[in-house]
């Protein structure tokens, strides 16, 4: 954040699979933060990389289902369609051409040993490794690069995963004309570590998860479930004391205070003590997120309008760039 | 051909890449096949593959030329645009897109063990093997199956290219709903071998070549100076004498005589006389091509108004096929 001075020069691209609700690793690692920058100015498009699930059957059977709650998940944390760009991969074509000059742009040993690549096939369910999977960093520069995104919200973690976008949008500006692409920065985000109830990472799939859309009681009785500690006296120790802390961290998040100030205020008050203001601060943090969720879950066209708004604002900016590339490459006919 | 009942039924796909203007391999290849299925009311559709040549740096730098060339040579050949859809693979986005849910349904083993990867590494000038050319049979079956031609023209060693197609067509209606795309059957042609003047495969780089644009004064210079053999008494052996075999081949698809025939005609007057002969044949038989080459090369707007309305109808075919794409895949929101 401290990079941007002036946030309305700059456009971000993030995005999700919709592969299901986002619960509250999500939030706190990378939507809330996202409406930070929406709020002061940064242009925002975010990408339903609906593309990227096709081989995940369960989700790909209802994926109209799956992209609509990411939707839902999106409005109610306040990414705002009048000044976001909420789209789907599949809506854009002009966006998917680009993936055919970028492929050109690269090589066949540099997308086997890109670091998206063996993400990529650690997060599928399948063993065998598909063509789409494969060009994956092509696809995620094309979603980048089609938008002339200048910074991207990644993790430590994800760094490398950029790269593979720049060197594309470096080597397409040397060969074809300069200044066609920006190359994106990294814009670093400190995602803090929830855990999940179980103290194992936070995953849908696991059923450890609090999502955005769950309600009040559901959200205590998982907590109320939480792996913590035979120690009463409660302190924040995240190497020591795993999950204990990641609930402080919790607390702490929808509390605006730092972990030891919660942890502070139970002292010796023990595990059941932690839960129950865990459980009042992540249910009265999330209360105002969850009654618009209900309020717009109740008006499906709408959110059918958002995304369609969305699709064709996506076209028209990928559109213009289809065709500044085609001019670049002499391919305008 | 004896296997088309009814040739208003079918749908062809055929193409070229953009690499220069097309010699009488080419011609009697490919194009007169074409040109012939169309006459006799088969739907032909031409994709000039201005994707494929982005490696090819010669060529990429004068894309306009090299495919305003090859409509001309199209025309001059007898395609006809009110009948046929002649169309630039970079001008039809939807048809591109196509690529993302078939990239899926192949693997990674696959695309590397197909033929068409280890043609297209072997045609091009690099010694890299970009994604682009990885993934080219995955192109490929976009090409065919976005206006789902049932019929593709192939020689007996191109078999196994369509097979990648026929796989994805397959695995896609198996996966998102039957009879969406046709399982393309090959259209077997027995392309005659004709040998370039110095003996060797037929290639413009080798400078063997008779375009169909050459003059008649360069046509005989090329044939003046074609290898052939010391025995004067012409016969026709493709074994033993395959020069001497592949121009009286030449004269005799000109002639419409078997080239036993032309061998006859000439008897034991030499090679002199089998040139003159060849020359003859191809110049009368180019001619009527070539005047009408060198009118529509007059015309460049002309040229522009073809594949405008080729791109346009080629455009509107994939949207119509990627909206039931979209709508089998439940990703039309």
């Amino acid at each position: 954040m401290d990079t941007i001075t002036d946030p309305t020069r700059h456009r971000i691209l993030t995005g999700d699979r919709p592969t299901g609700r986002l619960h509250l690793g999500h939030y706190f690692g990378t939507l809330q933060n996202r409406v930070r920058l929406q709020d002061i100015g940064v242009e925002l498009y975010v990408v339903i990389a609906d593309y990227q699930v096709l081989t995940d059957r369960d989700v790909a059977d209802d994926l109209t289902g799956h992209v609509e709650e990411l939707v839902l998940d999106y409005l109610a944390a306040g990414v705002d369609p009048t000044r976001a760009t909420i789209f789907t991969h599949s809506a854009v074509p002009a966006l998917n051409q680009l993936l055919l000059p970028f492929l050109s742009l690269v090589s066949v040993a540099e997308l086997g040993r890109n670091p998206t690549v063996k993400d990529e096939i650690a997060h599928s369910r399948q063993s065998v490794v598909s063509g789409l999977m494969f060009t994956y960093p092509v696809h995620q520069a094309a979603d980048i690069l089609f938008c002339k995104a200048d910074l991207v919200p990644v993790g430590q973690d994800q760094l490398p995963h950029l790269e593979l976008t720049r060197t594309i949008a470096r080597r397409f500006n040397d060969r074809y004309g300069a200044g066609v692409f920006p190359e994106p920065q990294a814009l670093l985000s400190k995602a803090p570590l929830l855990l999940g109830t179980d103290g194992t990472k936070m995953s849908k799939s696991r059923g450890n998860a609090i999502t955005l859309a769950a309600g009040a009681d559901e959200t205590a009785r998982l907590i109320k479930r939480a792996k913590t500690d035979t120690e009463r006296h409660i302190t924040y120790d995240p190497a020591g004391r795993p999950e204990v802390s990641s609930l402080l961290l919790l607390a702490a998040l929808c509390l605006d205070r730092t972990p030891a100030q919660v942890a502070d205020s139970i002292g010796a008050a023990g595990s059941a003590a932690l839960k129950k203001v865990v459980t009042e601060a992540v249910n009265d943090y999330l209360a105002p997120i969850r009654a618009r969720r209900a309020e717009y879950a109740r008006d499906r066209s709408y959110l059918r309008t958002v995304l369609r708004e969305g699709n064709e604002r996506a076209r028209a900016v990928a559109d213009t760039t289809l065709a500044e590339v085609r001019a670049a490459m002499n391919s305008h006919y």
